[in-house]
């Protein structure tokens, strides 16, 4: 008989919210039903073949550690990659991490202390959860809404929820989970109460390129803010290579720089077969660049047009990434996406979707609410989108 | 001008004392002086063919996440693994890690909340250090010495050592940085201390295959302490695999798994690519892990032999691992690690070693000693041993 105890950050661990109803879509499968999975963003879309010949070429004998702060050929055309598309990054400013996940948890832990806050906007992408109390450091949530396309509040708004505890603000752009670009003038806002108030600025980048309307501002532009700007970018999302786990943090500060390459080292290197392969992806040109993007716009196209079509929804055309936030005319998207696994199917076929709490921290919140990712071709998709919204008719009428 | 400072715990991380000198290795390397590395546990040895192979054939065109606890595929090889040398541990008591390195940090967060304690013999592997301060635990060191072969002290001593603090005790066996193979006595010892105390008992086997003397006792393998052990392990030194960053953490604790599962699935998964591969090497026969053991058998003798040859080193045999840690008849090992990189060669040629202080808690422990790696071929160590004899006697001359 044990008596003894997880720690309390142990057991505050959340489950993914993303993938805990993921033994319901192996119990469906198991019955032989087709599950189209919306709810994570694991895009169909193939990784380039560079990546795959990188990795066949690779002749070392010894699968050997790396650098801590990351190969350099890799840092090198990283570097590049971020010039090209005008952003002044040197291959000091940068250490390569195991996913963006790596990049957060280095970056929350390097500006806080156990109990300190990072001010985030909510919805947020669900994970900055686990990594927050793996910092011990408390997320407080400012909440956008879908009515107002989750745009960021008014300044006063942000400045009531800086306490003396506030390390930082952070912010996904374009945003996960709800596909908003924020403008030139929302991140400079963010930025000017950042330096008002001595507070760090993250900017999750991963979705840089799936812009459809607008144009996306790099938190790297902005100069004045050099001392205090982290940006957290990754490959999983701008190459579909999810799998590979290579991520990296950009920093000007070298302070910081430092204390990162120290937490680097203790966990010694990124992996080294992924960043070989990893490298010869930033030798991409623009064509692939336009290629994916204009093929996740016709998914945005079909997912928002479908939900248009469904009463009750609301939801603005998302902007960018590949998400969208919908509020449905359901009661709890908990169990409507559990009922969607558990209890429904359209001729041997249905839809998996991540409800919206888990994308909250304040409770209550979300609860009709739902994540959509648009990661499937066009004919996936327009058949999901039929599913879901006789999905929802069912789930009303059950 | 920044008024921004990075948090307490990132001033606190600290530089790994192993590979913060590789600036004056690189600079010795510039003025084409040959370094031999004896400082870092990166072997010469070849990564088995296999894992090569897996990685070429491997045919999917999307390099997808895997499963957050580890792919299926290759959490049933471990567990086949670990049932053949006569463990049982099932698939389901095993987490996939990034590496040894975040079995470690996912181990010490769920046992601790911040400034808790864990117990540890020092001198002890000293990236411990930097996963100590990510998890904002305190480590509390028990010091062994070169003169008792660093074999743990007696019971009263480590129970002086708990506090209310105190959430387990952690040890490496065979341990690195001193090659000691520790006892089953002993780690029954450990054992009892822990169920006597309500402690976690972590063990860190990733060298268990060398053991040149005596026999490999896994912490594992004692079923009553089943709700408290945690085993960390790793494919990087078995298989000469270390840029794979592979490893796993194993629990009977359901409870403790859970946890893991959550700080797994923040994080996503382990990277694919190095999974696939890391799978086909745990289908090598025996004759591989003999081989291998051999070679590394003889490599401690060779370098056994040359320290027992100079005049003023105390160093009981090693008997594990592919690490020794010697006395050395100089005044500082830091001062001595630098010296023989920036005002040593002979021929052409010097040493890198790793100074012992880095692998202490204890302030002003190590200063005399240093940690050797035998990761070269025979006769790359027998030159390296023989200019470390050189740059010994220049040392103490200059």
């Amino acid at each position: 008989m044990s008596t003894i105890a997880v720690s309390r950050r142990g057991q505050a661990m959340p489950p993914s919210p993303i993938r805990k109803l993921i033994p319901y879509a192996d119990e469906a499968k198991r019955k032989g039903i087709k599950v189209y999975h919306l709810n994570i963003g694991q895009p169909d879309i193939e990784t380039p073949p560079q990546f795959w010949q990188a990795v066949k070429d690779y002749s070392n004998k010894v699968l050997a550690y790396g650098n801590s702060q990351g190969m350099a050929d890799y840092l090198a055309r990283l570097s590049r990659y971020y010039k090209r598309i005008g952003l002044d990054i040197n291959q000091d400013d940068i250490i390569v991490t195991t996913g963006g996940s790596e990049a957060i948890i280095f970056a929350m832990t390097i500006i806080s202390d156990p109990g300190d806050e990072i001010i985030i906007f909510e919805p947020f992408y669900t994970n900055y959860n686990g990594f927050a109390i793996q910092a011990g450091v408390n997320l407080v949530p400012i909440t956008t809404t879908a009515e107002t396309g989750f745009h960021i509040p008014d300044d006063s708004e942000i400045e009531k929820a800086i306490t003396p505890k506030t390390r930082g603000i952070m912010y996904c752009n374009p945003n996960n989970p709800t596909g908003t670009v924020f403008t030139e003038s929302e991140i400079a806002r963010l930025k000017n109460i950042c330096l008002k108030h001595d507070l760090y600025l993250l900017a999750d980048e991963v979705y840089r390129e799936y812009i459809y309307e607008g144009k996306h501002i790099s938190l790297m532009s902005f100069t004045d803010i050099a001392d205090r700007a982290i940006m957290l970018d990754s490959i999983s999302k701008r190459f579909s290579a999810c799998g590979a786990r290579i991520g990296n943090l950009v920093t000007k500060n070298k302070d910081l720089y430092k204390a990162a390459l120290h937490m680097g080292q203790a966990r010694l290197c990124a992996p080294t077969l992924e960043q070989i392969g990893a490298s010869a992806l930033y030798e991409l040109t623009d064509e692939y660049y336009k290629t994916t993007m204009h093929e996740y716009q016709r998914r945005r196209d079909v997912v928002y047009d479908a939900l248009q079509k469904i009463k009750g929804v609301v939801c603005l055309k998302p902007n960018g990434a590949f998400y969208v936030m919908a509020k449905l005319p359901i009661d709890d998207a908990e169990k409507f996406a559990k009922f969607m696994l558990t209890d429904f199917n359209y001729q041997g076929k249905t839809v998996m979707v991540a409800p919206g709490p888990g994308f909250y921290a304040s409770p209550g919140l979300g609860a009709d609410e739902c994540r959509i990712a648009y990661v499937l071709k066009i004919d996936d998709l327009k058949e999901a989108m039929a599913i879901l919204k006789m999905g929802i008719d069912a789930y009303n009428s059950r």
